[in-house]
């Protein structure tokens, strides 16, 4: 197994993805975790470009790194003035690094219409700067801006700003695809003709402009490329870097090139929570490897085929990159699916069971009124419970009444009264609330609360409507999804009607019962 | 250029994604919009599977299509019953279209352990299926399924299925990478070596598991391929279809490939948009080509490059696929953008203008709160033409009161009392609802009806309700988009508020006084 080298730049290129402001505690907590991970290289920002990154590198200083080296990032000198005192390159000195990172121009276009210098003397920036950084102790990587774009425009000219970069000392030279745009098959062509003019360790740096960055990595490294450049979850400017979570996991587990060492593959998944977690992003469902739905199946033959066969329709064992099986249940589920969440459930239900197809019927007919199960597996939970008898009721509805108010251009007020029986005992109380359901949330709980103290530690939070339009000639009905949560767990339900209230009704009282029976369950 | 043939699945293939249930009215919707950017063939469902397909097959019926084909799914006939006599066969008839895909095995594992067949008797129900459907006068397209994990483990037998169909009458075979873990470079070998055997027109569908399905679905097309399947936004099981927009937009803006007819190519961003909300699925922001950050620059020095020359850090020009550039940071960019919008909706407002910087203030401090303009833009022409003093009100509101009420099981009733004064008269009058906003709006439509009468041309078409995040220390706060319609035109409008009913109520009064806004301007 031939072992590729791993450039992360989650730090800096990752950082100028929209959405995305690292604190430099941020930094220093996925600096740890990529460490942890095994990456061969970390990024860590721009020393001297904003006093957050120069801080980071300070601070790294007391935190050496186990697996990783600190890379500091910079460009070439500036026209007017030597390396040696470009204040900018005087900077990575502070930052206490091994290895530099220097972006420089290679594309005509840029050269003239941007730095507004001659070709000339982008050549001589170039040279000069990674002279005086290994002149100075460092190793230096150069970092080939746009350099698909240039080769395009001017062939010899992007190369003679390569072998400049070679000739001065660079131990890496990094091929960049900065806009994006490029196609595979021209990545392929150009990183072969590029290996065959150059002698010094060759990399790739793509974006995803054009949904082809992970390719675009991927193709570089079959025509010779070593190091592969990229951001955790493909964070980055526009559409983000190439993800080195499916490059790494592709490389590794499909081509045979090794990555990380062995044992850390099944961190990606964790790698990637935890680095959208401090990116305050949110995961997306259908990430390749890492993601909820990556290993999810809906369709009732596709989960009959995997529960004969996983190979039938999943590429690879989720568990190797430390993510799972999911079954959804909906009506494209079929018996299998609900089945197999039954089971996940602990509950005791057999395929050949009338029962199973009794709930499979209830289900179906719901799912056809517009209730969507996959999204509220807790109404999902209840709805097999009480049709297996295993649901004692918490309480009794008598009944409720809100009343809205506003006048003129005054606040809104809401107002809930409510009137159930628990236990035998009749409770009539009433709340405000942020509107109706909000309020008649408050006055359930409020009337809940003496005999089910549990729920004080309980509460909503999300909720979502959307109208559906089955069937022309009726009214149109809501669907509404409520998110719950207490100190341990999260748990969705679901409400459907024509009436947005009595959805709203049905999904906070599965939402309470759902809590009751779960504190009960574990008591 | 050379004609591609684009296969859109969205409403099959796209429909298993997690999250996405579509409604019979939302794939009517969607297969409209598909029409219109004249895509070749519409995947509409599986006749026979379950009846909201059929429904959708039947209603589409009496919406005939101008510029695409819709196409039944369905597979080959099962193992113990003739072609003739399988009824989800059958069902194909009823659904009344000209073409139908048919997906069939080609890997020996799945006829093995799944299907529980020989080898043999697959070709069998291949070559049966595709003769049966054939003689009743439907072109058949043969969907080859995991056919790229079948030539990897049995060459010459996933050939032979090939084979099969050809000779019993397919007018187009469609390699299939079923479980989307393919590497680009396999996918080009194995369609250069079946195109070499195979005269059929060949397609290609792929899946994104690999994060390599839109690379994949090009390499494809680069080695013979004349058909692309995938889906809008890349919806689908597990991580997804391929994308079909950075499909289309790479192979005829960058590989000179007839996808779509030419001026269609800036309708993507739309649709993109279009799909994702009917979907209800959020639109990711770094959807490359449509997301909004997909042309966003954040850097300085990227900002500043991209003034002097936008190809310095933008792949294509975005108004070619109807996006547009969007900067970041600065007042400057949020003027410029502002401006735009306006300009789009003929508004006379210029960059210099005092007025412009006080609507530019008032814009970002409602997008702070929550509100979200790009989807309400008639929330967003109302307010700069009240800015530019260029509304006078329609209705003043005196105050209103909603009641709901609900007795033990009974349905719950909603009521709504209100009194305005328009053009000088007082009017107070009461109205039922489906929930306490439904009633609201019938009730202020009924009071306006008498001086207003083109409301009753109007409805409200749609309501999507979102928790926005909390911010630590304040109560949530609640986003409402209403869309409306009326038999010429449809408008979003949008109301932000902790309270749930005070943010219908703005999105509610928004619509309507667009469309009284509306009625006036056209008389």
């Amino acid at each position: 197994m031939s072992k590729l080298i791993i450039y992360d730049t989650t730090l800096r290129d990752g950082s100028q993805g929209e959405g995305i402001s690292y604190s430099v505690n941020d930094k220093l907590m996925i600096a740890q975790e990529l460490d942890f991970l095994g990456v061969d290289y970390i990024e860590g920002g721009w020393p001297g470009s904003n006093p957050k990154d120069m801080e980071f590198f300070l601070k790294m200083q007391k935190r050496p790194l186990k697996n990783s080296q600190l890379v500091a990032f910079s460009m070439t000198r500036r026209t007017n003035i030597s390396a040696k005192d470009d204040p900018i390159l005087k900077a990575i000195k502070k930052a206490q690094v091994k290895t530099v990172a220097i972006v420089g121009k290679t594309w005509d276009l840029h050269i003239r219409d941007v730095l507004k210098v001659s070709l000339q003397e982008n050549i001589e920036m170039i040279r000069d700067t990674v002279e005086f950084l290994t002149s100075e102790g460092l190793t230096v990587f150069y970092d080939a801006e746009h350099f698909f774009d240039a080769y395009r425009a001017n062939q010899e000219y992007s190369l003679s700003c390569l072998l400049a970069a070679e000739a001065a000392g660079a131990k890496a030279i990094c091929l960049c695809d900065t806009n994006g745009g490029m196609l595979t098959s021209t990545v392929s062509a150009v990183v072969s003709q590029v290996r065959a003019r150059i002698k010094t360790l060759l990399g790739i740096h793509c974006h995803n402009d054009a949904d082809l960055a992970v390719a675009n990595s991927i193709a570089a490294v079959e025509c010779g490329a070593e190091m592969v450049q990229g951001t955790i979850n493909g964070y980055g400017e526009r559409c983000g870097n190439a993800d080195l979570i499916p490059i790494i996991a592709n490389l590794q587990l499909k081509l045979g090139k090794e990555c990380l060492p062995e044992e850390k593959i099944k961190e990606l998944s964790k790698v990637s929570h935890f680095v959208s977690e401090v990116s305050n992003m949110k995961q997306r469902n259908d990430q390749p490897y890492t993601g909820s739905s990556a290993f999810a199946h809906k369709g009732g033959m596709h989960i009959n085929a995997v529960m004969k066969n996983p190979m039938a329709y999943e590429h690879v064992d989720p568990s190797l990159v430390g993510n799972h099986r999911r079954i959804l249940v909906s009506e494209l589920g079929g018996k299998t699916g609900i089945f197999l969440r039954a089971k996940a459930l602990d509950l005791d239900l057999s395929k050949e069971d009338p029962q199973t197809k009794k709930i499979l019927k209830t289900i179906q007919e719901l799912e056809h009124q517009g209730y969507h199960f996959e999204a509220a597996e807790a109404s999902f939970e209840l709805l097999i419970k009480k049709a297996l008898k295993k649901f004692n009721k918490f309480f009794e509805l008598e009944g409720f009444r809100a009343v809205i108010e506003k006048h003129s251009n005054k606040k809104i007020t809401c107002e809930a009264i409510l009137k159930i029986k628990v236990k035998g005992v009749k409770e009539h109380t009433a709340a405000e609330g942020d509107g109706p359901v909000n309020a008649l949330d408050n006055a359930l709980r409020k009337a809940l609360k003496k005999f089910y103290p549990g729920l004080s530690k309980m509460k909503l939070c999300d909720f979502k409507v959307r109208v559906l339009d089955e069937k022309a000639g009726t009214a149109a009905k809501v669907r509404v999804l409520i998110q719950s949560q207490d100190e341990k767990d999260s748990w969705s339900t679901i409400g459907v009607s024509e009436n947005i209230i009595e959805a709203s009704w049905q999904a906070l009282v599965d939402s309470i019962e759902y809590k009751l029976l779960k504190d009960k369950t574990s008591q």
